[in-house]
């Protein structure tokens, strides 16, 4: 058998699944790679931290130096996270001639390109699979098997926090506070939970899917953000009687040429697939003009579910001959270029909530301040009257398509009547036709 | 640009979508795979047929000599299907050093071994993503990502033409023999439809996917096999009671080194992922022992969903830098050796639907038949009479997780009670713990 010996640099969540993982799936790893893996060393930051899991503690160390000056590593696995160190080290491993293994999505998402062109001139391997979506093999999927496709369209629920967080609102009937505070206890979120709730997260993984399906180079702030936090209960109720569920969707969409990227809470169709992904589970739907409708479906983090990544990627770069020098991958966001879309340019249906004055005549006025805007409705619901005030309803307006643009000239006249108190909440409808 | 020539072999439904997506996609084919593709012959029985597609006759060929004989046709793409000459003309493909790429489920799941090692002799590629679930990239999942787990379990629906009479049953209360005759107008059943109906379509996916996702030679005969004939619109009805949907499942399970296979009608939760799962379209959950549960949904037939994975397979074998001789395919389905269990040693959980004599002390009888064949009850439904026999009334039995040799053994029992009429129906319940 064939040895090779791999470093890892970082040794939290992500990192102890990996080498849990390489100790108990060493004859499948052996099996599979023709390898015999073996961890030569293990960049800490602090040596004497406990780490939930048994490491010989002769592997840790906290200089890279001894990581990139062993020739005999060729393979390294980056599961620190964050911009630095974590790009220079892999700078300075790939003019090593080593290979790279991440789990960066924010590196990824920020500054992937050098590190993809720094692969390429070097001739080593750069895989990410872990990126996104943990255990689901996403990356490869768009890599690998959409190849034949002209992706139209995607859709990913890839924030496990925030869908946990919608799943107990509108299973467990929890405001979002209490939700947040659950999954905090659970272990789903942050102490700061600001990177999940407030979309930062799926903004970057939603970047980085974009520019591997449409082979182009994607920025974050190409990618339309909004976060959880303005959902209440009441929507999660309204959408049930509409049928809809409320997901924190990640969408792009190629119209023509020009990409719409967004990140916000979204009314889906309770019968759809993603509709019933719950709790923390990860899915990612993707439309094919050739494949039509593809889902990949799974655990979006976690140690062993983000392991199972990072090692299936140490598995495929020793399955491509790493004994042949120059490997030659191939850069696959400089293949086309694409426009990016305004989120005003977008077309979307919309879920408004209004609370107005409960007198004669001000769902007549609401209706042509919006008709005014080329908004057209499709239904109006007015339930019975406000508890803090009686002089107050609630009016929930849903829209046929309109542009976004449409809709927010429409908010900004319906806040001119003096019957609108408030614009409560409105959010986009996809129905994925 | 470089160029490569391909040859198909056959133009029916999948070699249809396989030059509509050459052509349509052309383009996106070429930048990702570095090559641009020309198809140089298309082998087919008789040139003169209509083909619902524009080729040029020029292309069309009877004689699979001009393509054998032509060293400039470097990838052949196999889509007739059936075993002979399906068969021989692979393996004379790889004599002359081609690759391959094939469809056909058939001839994988019963001499799949042969054309494995023949590949690994000759250093050819062998892809066959499209053998399985059409444009669901399965295949790479299972041998690309998956590297890094151990199988415990896989569930797939992978046959659409069963899943869409089962969705027509459920939903718009059809009996089996008109939903068949619905398939067969929408097109989604054959003529005959015994390959779908009665299960071996499914059983052929079962094998192929089991010894790739375990690394050992399945045999057809070692996937128990039952087809959906026996399902009525009853056993629907009392299982949306229970809150399960049925759907023909193609389950194989690892005990401990011994493998469970197995293809049937099976209850499960309907909220679990895979009772979502509609019409034609197929899905695959796999558990690994890192990644956990991992899906993929998608069109498991058609012309441009099968074509996707076909081409995707051929823009795979080019970029393994076609030029290099003898490529190192792996052989991957004789890593291990595992046991195959007989149907009669799997637990299960059973659903049983029985007619009985409408007198008092029937049900004691029949409880007690059951648990002398150490098998636990759950619930026991009673209905009102039968239609169609005043005296006859028809009872329904769920039980805890029993040997399925126990359900046969009472099965048999119960036939000897003078109450019992007949046991029209006996299902088995997954919950997927």
């Amino acid at each position: 058998m064939k040895k090779v010996k791999i470093a890892l640099l970082g040794l939290g969540n992500v990192g102890r699944g990996v080498w849990m993982i390489l100790n108990s799936n060493k004859e499948e790893i052996m099996k599979r790679s023709g390898y015999e893996v073996e961890v030569a060393k293990i960049l800490v930051r602090d040596i004497s931290k406990p780490r939930g899991v048994e490491v010989p503690l002769g592997l840790l160390t906290t200089d890279f130096n001894d990581i990139i000056n062993d020739d005999e590593i060729k393979i390294i696995v980056e599961v620190m996270g964050g911009i630095e160190p974590a790009r220079e080290y892999m700078i300075a491993a790939m003019d090593k001639k080593k290979h790279i293994v991440t789990a960066n999505k924010m590196l990824l998402a920020t500054g992937g390109d050098e590190l993809f062109e720094k692969a390429d001139k070097e001739g080593v391997m750069f895989n990410y699979e872990a990126s996104v979506a943990g255990g689901i093999p996403i990356i490869n999927g768009i890599n690998e098997s959409l190849t034949a496709n002209k992706v139209e369209r995607l859709y990913g629920i890839v924030n496990g926090t925030t869908n946990y967080i919608l799943t107990k609102m509108a299973f467990d009937g929890l405001d979002f506070n209490d939700a947040l505070k659950e999954a905090q206890e659970m272990g789903y979120a942050e102490a700061d939970p600001t990177s999940d709730i407030e979309g930062f997260d799926s903004q970057y993984k939603l970047a980085i899917l974009s520019s591997l399906a449409f082979g182009t180079k994607i920025k974050i702030e190409d990618v339309y953000r909004e976060g959880i936090t303005k959902i209440e209960s009441v929507d999660i109720q309204y959408a049930k009687e509409f049928k809809k569920v409320i997901k924190l969707l990640a969408i792009v969409k190629d119209n023509d040429g020009r990409l719409e990227l967004r990140v916000h809470p979204t009314m889906i169709p309770e019968n759809h697939p993603l509709a019933n992904v719950y709790d923390s589970f990860n899915a990612v739907l993707i439309k094919g003009n050739a494949v039509g409708d593809l889902m990949f479906y799974g655990r979006g983090a976690g140690d062993l579910p983000t392991g199972s990544a990072v090692v299936s990627d140490v598995v495929s770069i020793l399955r491509s001959n790493i004994e042949i020098e120059n490997l030659n991958p191939v850069v696959k966001n400089n293949l086309w270029v694409k426009e990016i879309s305004d989120i005003s340019e977008i077309d979307s249906k919309y879920y408004m909530r209004l609370t107005v004055a409960d007198r004669p005549g001000v769902l007549g006025e609401i209706s042509s301040v919006v008709g005014e805007n080329n908004v057209s409705l499709r239904s109006v619901i007015q339930k019975g009257l406000d508890v803090e005030n009686e002089n107050k309803v609630t009016i929930v307006l849903v829209t046929h398509m309109t542009k976004e643009g449409n809709i927010k000239s429409a908010i900004e006249e319906l806040y001119k009547l003096d019957a609108v108190y408030k614009i409560n909440n409105f959010i986009r409808m996809e129905d994925f036709n």
